[in-house]
């Protein structure tokens, strides 16, 4: 029988590659999604259509309740920055900051492992991300890895090393797009867009549309999606 | 004006007795507590009314979704353990575990400090907690700082640090009560019971209430809560 992972799977760009990932290395695919009062609900039909496509043995969404502690605009009625330039976008924290989300992502995560059991996480974390979020930094992850095994049982009493895997650390977006492709996935299914409108189509000029257009274009390859508009 | 801390606050006798710690040491204090799906619904309307008593800043109850995963007699069906006894209590990691349950109070706790802003944390693991659970430890509390530093805007950009106060990490029940009636808390506002009946009345049969039955006799209190039963 193969290795149980853990999987964080938003339905966006990075985390379906990651899934890819995972599922090449040959574990056993236990998907997890946060429904965490984000303005963009179709991010989670996404999730689903692709924990299906790709036949993981289970997906679970998490209702987790950010927006009592408010602080982000992807949780409050804050509106999300548009046309943004690359300059704007890699300056500082963005306003999309959820405070201490990955670490309560992979603090679900954990809990799920410990009762599997599975050893083996993996987060989608990036380049683009580790530049403005402080929870993606390779030394957060390295800080995580370490709570974790001081956090379970299967760290103390089993005495096992649980590893959280972020395989798109280093990567930058057109990287991660090339890597994905040569995994066959299907970026038509992924969902990035902050703020798409009521059917779901991508606005084009938040930070997320940018960031995936560019990366897109860099690797050479179409974006299978549709846009509302491009930047100004 | 104080300084804020967040405490989390269960409404047992332990995080009561921190909470009182907390404000006597001049903190402005932020009650947190977790509707985590616990079968002791009574903890809930305990925490509210002691953060009324204590005339607190902010008290707020998170809905967290742990039965998903499964793994403890305290959010599943799984019969809670009666009278057991102390050898036997001591003894490994307990059914009562909830998997990663500290590693999840501690980072809703952080992502309401990192909005507040508040550079402290309180919690009430104690000696007794210590030998069953693993994310009860002082290197758990450790490796938790480390990583709240690293995952917040306040640890990064503001290069704060973050302290996590475990003022009963070394205590055991009977120091616990000593302290708590030297700072004037009322206990009988508190509930342990793992396991009470309709009305609220606490089995006294469960390692809970055996240990803090033997932490107000070996104190030299009296318990000022009714119970069902005495140990068999």
């Amino acid at each position: 029988m193969n290795q149980n992972a853990v999987v964080l799977l938003s339905g966006g760009l990075d985390s379906t590659t990651v899934l890819a990932i995972a599922q090449d290395k040959g574990f056993n695919i236990h998907a997890l999604s946060f429904d965490y009062g984000q303005r963009n609900r179709f991010e989670l039909e996404r999730a689903s259509a692709i924990a299906e496509h790709y036949k993981v043995a289970q997906h679970k969404t998490v209702t987790i309740d950010l927006r009592a502690f408010g602080g982000s605009s992807l949780t409050s009625e804050t509106p999300v920055e548009k046309n943004r330039s690359m300059d704007e976008i890699g300056r500082g924290i963005p306003a999309t900051y959820v405070p201490v989300r990955n670490t309560l992502f992979l603090s679900y995560a954990l809990a799920w492992a410990e009762t599997l059991p599975a050893y083996d996480l993996f987060i989608g974390v990036n380049a683009v991300d580790t530049s403005g979020y402080p929870d993606c930094r390779p030394e957060f992850i390295r800080a995580f890895e370490s709570l974790a095994r001081l956090a379970t049982k299967m760290g103390t009493e089993e005495n096992r090393e649980i590893s959280v895997h972020a395989p798109l650390q280093e990567l930058r977006k057109a990287d991660i797009i090339t890597r994905g492709m040569s995994l066959g996935v299907d970026y038509a299914m992924t969902n990035t867009c902050y703020d798409p409108d009521d059917t779901g189509v991508a606005c084009g000029t938040c930070d997320a549309c940018i960031l995936r257009q560019k990366g897109f274009s860099e690797a050479g390859y179409e974006d299978p999606i549709a846009y509302q508009a491009s930047r100004a």
